[in-house]
């Protein structure tokens, strides 16, 4: 039998686990049945739950380690979530050795959006490259990077929170304490709301409805999706005038919207970043879809 | 004997370098007798001439190599400069090669902020931690990052290029080809055009009058540092936010303005970053003054 990890994505909704095989194959994928509203308990057990049910079928002989990719900041030395938007039943609680306790090993705790770049450099987009950076455009933004083949954690595990880079500085306020994150500029959650405000549709719209606005010849909704763009670019000039990595990748669900923002996006990070200008160095989409993260978490004990 | 490097730093107006054993501690410095303005010929020279002068009373047993830092845009892969404002002379030459062919010998080629932050790592603030940051603040602003102990250099060695990260979308115009540069608010060049628009002094006003003019209750000249601390401070929170180092070193000549910049620095990176607020995360001086980057140069043979 061929040596295998199990991964855990706990996504905005459900969870899902699968048993990856070393070569980055998948083996077998099981999803949750709670719902978070059910609160902390039923969401720890369902986890486990998922992980036990693969670990029995796979036996524990080539099982090589468990990775669990969770949303928001994590701390890495307490293993705790420090502040999650989407699911508050889970901050600040021991999160990883309460589950390392009901599983009787060790687990391996990530951040969703390292995951998910850590999934693309091992079998996407990222796969020829060592060193990359990830944004995830979906209902916030999410960063990852990955730093000589590895997640890069920084001192405290979090490292990467690059949906709360300032691109405005006296921009609109966000709920992280700043204003004028990129965030708030260039996930689903914002784009909507500004179209509301432009009085292009109510509570029902989504950015796929903006997005064939766009391209329908809307102004108002083509320049959301430029200032969207104009404000990604600010971002990568910052990250390619820092980094000076090979490769950025542009992930999550909004990348369907990609040529309503890249354009504007490429254009103001080229104006921004010698670097961008000079030297060779890719922006591009993301292959893996919702996968990346279960690929990454599953990835998490073949790179430690 | 023991072993020892030599270090070269071509600085703003001329160039030093030494002799350095593998723990720190200065053999013997040279100083160059070329001003840059005699051209190319006449800088090359000098620097080979100030190494040989070095390697000869040394001896080459115990020398373990050579590093020298330079300012501008570094292209790692060719050896050369591409962009540097402060020795134009010296672009787009084959500057690695050249040196190394007439000394017979390899030598190793640096960004001479980046080499700062490797002296300050090596034996300076940062001598406690393996990641940092490093601004230097002079006529321009530098940029150094120290990663698992050793410079990021990225894809072709021009990471940590930190002078022309957008702090202000709409702002300033620069070189660079970029506007809001960082570099525009906070460094001694800005502050001082900026002073002189406002009618606070002439051509002859430098950084230091300004910072006597704002600690004497010049409110003109106190707001001119305030805007550079906050400027500082987005940058600041955008490192934060995006490496998680626990340490972020200030350098450079403008330092002896601290306490006019750094209070609206650090209320600006708060402000701006979670990391920042909730993690401990040091924001602190710089402690070798100008011998950093001399003594980063030097370091490079010893943690290639």
């Amino acid at each position: 039998m061929t040596p295998y990890s199990i991964g855990l994505d706990l996504g905005g909704t459900n969870l899902r686990a699968a048993a990856v095989s070393d070569e980055g194959r998948m083996l077998e994928k099981v999803s949750g049945r709670t719902q978070y509203w059910e609160g902390r308990e039923a969401i720890i057990y369902d986890m486990v739950e998922a992980i036990e049910t693969l670990r029995a079928r796979h036996g524990v002989a080539h099982l090589k380690g468990i990775g669990i990719g969770v949303p928001g900041f994590i701390s890495l030395k307490e293993g705790i979530i420090r502040n999650c938007n989407n699911i508050a039943s889970l901050e600040n609680f021991p999160i990883r050795e309460e589950i390392g306790r009901r599983l009787g090993t060790r687990i391996i705790l990530e951040n969703d959006a390292n995951a998910a770049a850590l999934g693309e450099k091992w079998i996407g987009a990222g796969r020829q490259v060592d060193d990359l950076v990830m944004l995830t455009l979906g209902t916030g933004l999410g960063g990852g990077i990955i730093s000589g083949g590895r997640v890069l954690r920084g001192g405290h595990g979090m490292a990467g929170e690059l949906g709360h880079i300032t691109v405005v500085p006296d921009g609109n306020p966000c709920g992280c304490g700043n204003q004028g994150c990129v965030e708030k500029y260039a996930s689903a959650t914002s784009v909507t709301a500004q179209a509301r405000m432009l009085g292009l549709g109510d509570e029902s719209l989504t950015a796929r409805d903006l997005y064939e606005m766009a391209k329908g010849g809307n102004e108002k909704a083509q320049a959301i999706y430029n200032a969207m763009g104009e404000s990604l670019g600010i971002l990568l000039a910052m990250l390619i005038n820092a980094f000076d990595f090979p490769l950025y990748l542009i992930a999550g669900g909004m990348i369907a919207g990609w040529d309503a923002f890249a354009p504007a996006m490429i254009a103001e990070a080229k104006r921004r970043s010698f670097t961008f200008r000079t030297e060779d160095t890719r922006v591009a989409m993301a292959q893996l879809g919702n996968e990346a993260g279960l690929y990454g978490a599953a990835y998490l004990p073949f790179c430690e």
